[in-house]
Formats: structure tokens, C-alpha cells, sequence
């Protein structure tokens, strides 16, 4: 069948207004947040109402037309690089919030809400969602729902996975699955909303997710920890959790990352400083007292420099858009950025550090590392320029190394970036042949003629 | 091949001694905790070691043989009796905690550790595992995971799968599969480890899991309130939960239940209250104080007769100790005990205890209500004998109505108990039929000869 006629069928669906086929449109979607190269799809679909999807879907899947699902393509991983010839469904059109349910602690979302304007929301009705990915302000929750995104509060409120209740979700017939419950109980058939969750589109499409809301921490104290070396803050980390306590978000930046947001922020970050932590302690007033004081004494026993309390909510805003600017500000260091994900159990941060250390020093790299170590989640950071080929190459192999030294330490390659196309060279090395063979089998019987999101996870 | 030469191939995987074949040794492994007919093995095997799963499996699937792997056979679903002439894998000689990481908050086990012993474990160690279902005592964390055990902390501490980080499985060829991690963030593939979670041995043989502890509360307090009547009870938990206090436990019992367990244990249970409520605050030292005030409160100024504070360790220990004794006090009374899962959003739970003293009028029916009504997850007991035909019919039926009700109210039919045999009727009315075929389609792939488990959840 011709383009036209399949526009005209699209059409028929979302109303013609929402189908997009100019070149400044397809083009406009051919990529995503990761360093990869773009995909130039045929046309690109926005259904207004979540019944849409399944219709849609049904037609892709009579036409073998592969279909790719696209909140607001923040993902770093090329899980919404679409398929070169293919369909963009964007989910902007479908970001109603249904249901805000303050006595059951429950919300119900359409998968394009946007994470920050559902968490403000929520906060609104006395409630808190506590997921929230560096990209908040515009990733979607259907988005952070397929990545499973994490984010700072990762150590003490777990991530999006943590959160997702149940979901109805179309299949490739455009037929409507239902899994999971608004009870906070539920084992009524296998646990699909648990599978959608880190499946990057390629399982099924979210309709309507039903998500866990918690009343919200009663008091937080933030403060900003400064050491000499990358070692000591490492160790401090360790110390803070064997003693304990959990901080609500426990995020470290190296040296390298301070200079670059102070260039950036002029936030008055100690830029001679090898290493600082920045530690918030929430829960009942009492209790966020007795820690933040503990934290401090820790943190002076393991040898910092100097600990500093936020004692407004300026001083504390000051420290979390100072975090909150790692990215941008090592972003506009190099041409290109590339931002690792590496992950490793908590206590072998200072192993992962060394090894940081060492593969930038062999490969002669300009590595920035920050990231919520208290979940043992870093964010190495290779600034380069992808058009000088030798050093790509070195950054290559690097990438490589680092994730051999994650999995040398019992980490994983990918703690909430996702694998996407970017990583899927990788995952048999993790995991197992067999573990590829086992999702290549699931994916062939739920989607036999591959048009969820081809490509992604477990590769072609 | 004969059943003789089979028997060999699983002696020599398992060793002589762990196949066992003898009349009173298939009876033994024929039924489960639910009411439900016994289905006769072939023969019982018992590995001793987690590498003997894959060889067991392998020769499972090369003869087509059905094979039901159990933990304690706690189970109330009939998720662990087996396929007539299939085999039933005993994990029980699997029983080793491989690691409890103090630093980084997990533990690694094999499936047939014990609940209570791993808990037990972890609390010598100065660490938390919260799940606590009824049987812990008995039940394995394997057929926990299995089945996505509850219990009494699910309101405030969440469920088996809130503590599944990873695990690596056997697939019907003998092959590892690995998903999930040690670390507290991990997206590299398919979140097959959350698959797993109720699946009820249908998707895959456990070998080992890595579970999440946390630190314990610091401190707790237990009371007991008495009311006059149900509804009055049941408006009170609502109204709990609507001042953002999430108690760790949030128990419910109605006059029969109370007056069972009075008459069982002489535990001083207020025998003329319409219900009572058990609940539990745990937390920082000055949170406890605040929310038991709060709770005592609030109970009273939503109408109840008393509200005694448990001042002593024994005194609580009293408390739970009833709480534990409803299921056992409640099958004293008849021959059978019909234990069901319905459970509701919190806030229904009123209009779900209403309809449940209709349907026991309606079908002349004994029943008594205990439960976790801070979960809205409830256990309505009937009591009969399931000799009496006319009077079994009658279950039946208040089963049926029962289901009707729950699911009118946004609810769902199974809260901790699982699908098994006994419910995998009325999946569809709950989900849709897409949702099982979705489930059926995935099944085949990974088990085409339908060996793992077969006639459960989904049905044959």
C-alpha cells in the first residue's frame, strides 16, 4: 500500500491535523538525548485520546509498520530513535491526569503527563510522587514507566518501578491489557505492569498507569559535605549507610564536575575541593534533626573539610540547582557528551572511582563523574568531540572498560538510562545467551512481526 | 520410556536418596493449603544443590514430564499441587542464605530458605526483611516470590515484590537466566526478575534471589481499639490513612473472628465488640509517641468504645499473637475453612464489609472478617463442610458474589493468595480476555510443552 493511502487510514484515526509527514517534522523526531545517529521516520502519528492507540497500533501491526513511542525524548540511550521509515506515536496529546486519589494514595495518569507538572500536582493535594529523573521538568511518565527512571531519591524512595500500581496497555491486535490493581495488594494474573516497567516500548502501549502516591516527608535538611580527595567522600557514602541512616538523596560530584558548574552557576561551589557531597535527610522533624547531626559527625570523622548546612530554603534550592546543573555545565564543555550510567553496589563506589581514574588516564580522557552515590549510581561523563574518530575510538574502548569494571564489582551497566540500542552489545555479558534468548522468545510471541520499538534492548 | 529409567536419570542428577517414589511419599506432596482435590505425583524429587535445578528441569522438558516446584505448601490457591503423574520438586534442600551484605542492604538466598529463619538471620545481623506472611514460620522465600507473599506490613513496608531486586532462574533447557542486580538501580533488560514475582512456578525454576533489607524502626507502639460496631471500625481505618499516618500494621477482626479467637486463646479479646482494630506505629522514637497519640485519637473521636495502648512487650506480643490465631481459631469451628483475598481500595472497604454481610444472609452462610484493612486486603472466612454438597453450592456461589463486589469497588479477587487453580476462573472477569491471551501466548513461548506448573494462573 502506498504512503497515501496509509495517511489517510491515520488519519481516519487521530484526525488529520495529527499526522505529521513534513521533512522539518520527520526530522524533528529522528533523534533522541543520546549520541547516536539519527533515524528519519515516514510520518509521525499524535492520537488525542488514549483509545486512539489501540487503532493505531492495529494498524501498524497489519502493515508490519514499525512503531516507535515518544514522550519527550529525553532518554539517553536511543530507546525513542525511531525506526528509518517508520512511525513516531508521540504521547503529548494524551496528558490527562484521571484520577488524584488522596484516601487510597493512588493517582491514575495518561503516559504523556509530564513528570514535574503530576509531582506538583500531587503536591498540591498534601501527596508526593517521589520519583524525579534529571529530566523531570519535561520527561513524560509514560516515558519514565518504560525506562524505569531513577533519579536522586533513588537510595531512600526507590524508583518509577517502585511506584507503578497496575496499567492497562494496548497489545499489537489493539487489543486492551489489564494488569495490576488500585489496591495496594494484588496478584491477579502475571505481573504485566511489572514487565512494561524498563521495556522501552517494545511489549506493548501504555494506555492508563495507575501509580502509588505516600503523604510527604514531614521536615529535610540538606547540607554540603567538601573533601580533599575522591576517596574520602567515597568512604564517607559507605559510613553514612552502615550507620544507618538513609538519606533521601546523597549525591557526589569529583572535582572536575565542580569546576565546570561553578564556571556555569557561579553558585560558590569550593572548586579546589577534590570531592563534595551533597546529603538531604527528610522524614519527622525529630528524626532529620538526630540525622543531619549524626551525617555531620560522620562526615567530619571520615575526614571532611568541612560540612555545611543549608539553613534556608534558598541556601538549600542553591545546592540542588548547583546538582541539578552537573549535566548542562559539562555538556557545554566539549562538543559532545557522553554520559555514562555505570552502577555498582554502594560500598564499591571507591573501587569504581579508582577505576574511573585509571581509564581516563589510559585512554586520555576528560572525565567528569557525579551522580547519586548513595545508590551507587554514577554518571561518568567522557567530554569529547565525536567528529575527531581517533578520540571516539578511545572513547569507545573506554566505555567498554568501565562497564567490565562494573561487572568485575557486582554492578550492572545501566542503573536507569536504559539500554536502548546504545547497549544492547553489552547485555549478554551482563546477563547471559540464554537471558537474550529467553526476552528474544517473549518478544517474538507478543510481537511476531517486531513493530514495538524495533531494535531496542535485545537489539534486531 | 518407563518410569523406571526415569527415575534413574533423576537419581543420578539428584543422587538415590533424594527420589522418592513410595506410595505414602507421592500422597504426602498430593495437596496444598487450599480446599481443593489432591492430584498424585509420579514421584518427588529433591535437589541438594541449586546447579541440580537445571539438570532437573532439562530432563523435565525432554519427557514432557509436568513439574511443580514446592516450597512448604502453604499455599491457599492450590499453586502447589501438582499434575497428576508430574513431578514435584521439593526445594527444601535449598535452603542456604548465600550472603547478608550489611553495607549495601541485600541479601542473596536460595529458595527454600525459611521466612521467619531469613528474618530471623537479618535481625541478628542489626537489618530489617519486612514481609511477614501468615505462614511464615514455614514458608520459603522461594514460594514467597512465587506467589508475591503479603502479610501484616504491607500499608507502610509493601510486599514480596518490594523487596525482589534480582534473580537468576532456570528456562524449561536447563539454561541460567539473570535479571536485576545487587545494586539498588538496574534497567539492563527485561525486567524478568519482576516477571517472575507471582508467577507461581509457571515462567521459570528459581535458583537464587537477591532481596532488599532496610534498617528496622527504632521504635514501635501496638494498641487495640474496640468498637461497637463494623462500620464504625472500618470508617476509622479511612480515617488513619486521610491524617497521612501509615501505620507498619492496620488489623481488622469482626465479632466472629473475635469470639473464635477468645475461645482458642483466652487472650482477653473484648468478645461483645463489633470489631476491634490491631494496629501498629513504627518509626523514629518521637514519631511513634505523635502518631500513637494521633491514632488513639482519631479512633475515639470516630466512635470507639476503648482504645488500649499495649505498655508492655508482652502485652503487644498478645496483641499479635490473636492476630496470628484468627485463621486457626476460625478452621476449629467447621471441617472447612474457606479462606478468601478480596480486597478493595482502603476507603471501599466499608461498602466491601456491607456486601459481604448480604452475601453471608443471602447464601445462609457462616462467615467471619478478619484481616489487613489498612490495605483494604481482607479475608473473609466461610465456614462449612465441603462434605455437605447443598451447603458447598452455596460457597460457590457467595465466592462468585464475593469476587462481584470487590471488583464493582475497583477491587481485585486475589490481594496475597494467589491465582493458582482455585481462581484462574475468574481471571477474565477481572482482566480481559486480551489480557489472557497476552499471558497464554507468553507462556508458550518460554514452556512450549507446557511442563512448568501447567493449569495454573491461566488455566490449561
Amino acid at each position: 500500500m502506498g504512503a497515501e493511502k496509509l495517511i489517510k487510514d491515520f488519519q481516519a484515526i487521530v484526525g488529520a491535523e495529527n499526522v505529521m509527514s513534513s521533512e522539518s517534522d520527520r526530522h524533528a523526531y529522528s533523534y533522541d538525548s543520546a549520541v547516536l545517529d539519527p533515524a528519519v521516520p515516514a510520518f509521525v502519528v499524535k492520537p488525542v485520546s488514549t483509545e486512539q492507540l489501540g487503532p493505531v497500533t492495529k494498524l501498524c501491526n497489519e502493515h508490519g509498520l514499525p512503531m516507535t513511542v515518544r514522550g519527550a525524548g529525553t532518554n539517553l540511550s536511543g530507546g525513542t530513535i525511531p525506526h528509518p521509515g517508520g512511525v513516531v506515536v508521540l504521547t503529548n496529546g494524551l496528558n490527562k491526569i484521571i484520577e488524584i486519589n488522596e484516601e487510597d494514595l493512588y493517582a491514575v495518569v495518561e503516559p504523556g503527563v509530564v513528570t514535574a507538572q503530576f509531582a506538583a500536582q500531587v503536591a498540591q493535594r498534601g501527596l508526593f510522587y517521589p520519583p524525579d529523573p534529571g529530566s523531570q521538568t519535561v520527561s513524560t511518565l509514560g516515558g519514565n514507566v518504560a525506562e524505569n527512571a531513577g533519579g536522586l531519591r533513588g537510595l531512600k524512595y526507590g524508583v518509577t518501578k517502585d511506584y507503578v500500581m497496575g496499567m492497562d496497555f494496548y497489545d499489537v491486535n489493539g487489543d486492551l491489557i489489564k494488569s495490576g490493581s488500585r489496591t495496594v495488594k494484588c496478584v491477579t494474573g502475571y505481573n504485566l505492569a511489572g514487565l512494561m516497567v524498563a521495556s522501552e516500548g517494545t511489549l506493548g502501549v501504555f494506555s492508563n498507569i495507575i501509580l502509588k502516591l505516600v503523604p510527604p516527608p514531614k521536615a529535610s535538611k540538606a547540607m554540603m559535605a567538601v573533601f580533599s580527595d575522591v576517596e574520602t567522600a567515597c568512604e564517607t557514602v559507605a559510613a553514612i549507610i552502615a550507620n544507618h541512616i538513609v538519606p533521601c538523596t546523597l549525591e557526589f560530584l569529583d572535582n572536575a564536575t565542580i569546576r565546570y558548574v561553578e564556571d556555569f552557576t557561579k553558585a560558590g561551589l569550593p572548586t579546589d575541593a577534590g570531592a563534595i557531597l551533597l546529603i538531604e535527610v527528610d522524614g519527622h522533624m525529630a528524626e532529620v534533626i538526630e540525622d543531619a547531626e549524626k551525617v555531620v559527625n560522620i562526615c567530619k570523622k571520615c575526614g571532611a573539610g568541612e560540612v555545611k548546612m543549608a539553613e534556608t530554603a534558598e541556601e538549600r534550592e542553591a545546592l540542588w540547582t548547583a546538582r541539578r546543573n552537573a549535566l548542562p555545565a559539562l555538556a557545554r564543555a566539549k562538543p559532545t557528551t557522553v554520559l555514562e550510567d555505570a552502577t555498582v553496589p554502594r560500598s564499591q563506589i571507591p573501587a569504581m572511582m579508582a577505576g574511573l581514574k585509571r581509564i581516563a588516564a589510559k585512554y586520555k580522557l576528560d572525565i567528569g563523574t557525579f551522580g547519586h552515590a548513595g545508590d551507587g549510581n554514577l554518571h561518568p561523563t567522557i567530554l569529547c568531540d565525536n567528529r575527531n574518530k581517533e578520540e571516539f575510538h578511545r572513547v569507545e574502548e573506554a566505555v567498554d572498560e568501565i562497564f567490565d569494571v562494573a561487572l568485575s564489582l557486582k554492578g550492572t551497566l545501566s542503573g536507569e538510562h536504559g539500554i536502548g540500542m546504545a547497549k544492547s552489545k553489552w547485555m549478554e555479558k551482563e546477563t547471559s545467551r540464554a537471558t537474550l534468548d529467553y526476552s528474544l522468545k517473549m518478544k517474538k510471541a507478543i510481537d511476531p512481526k517486531g513493530i514495538l520499538n524495533p531494535g531496542k534492548i535485545i537489539g534486531e
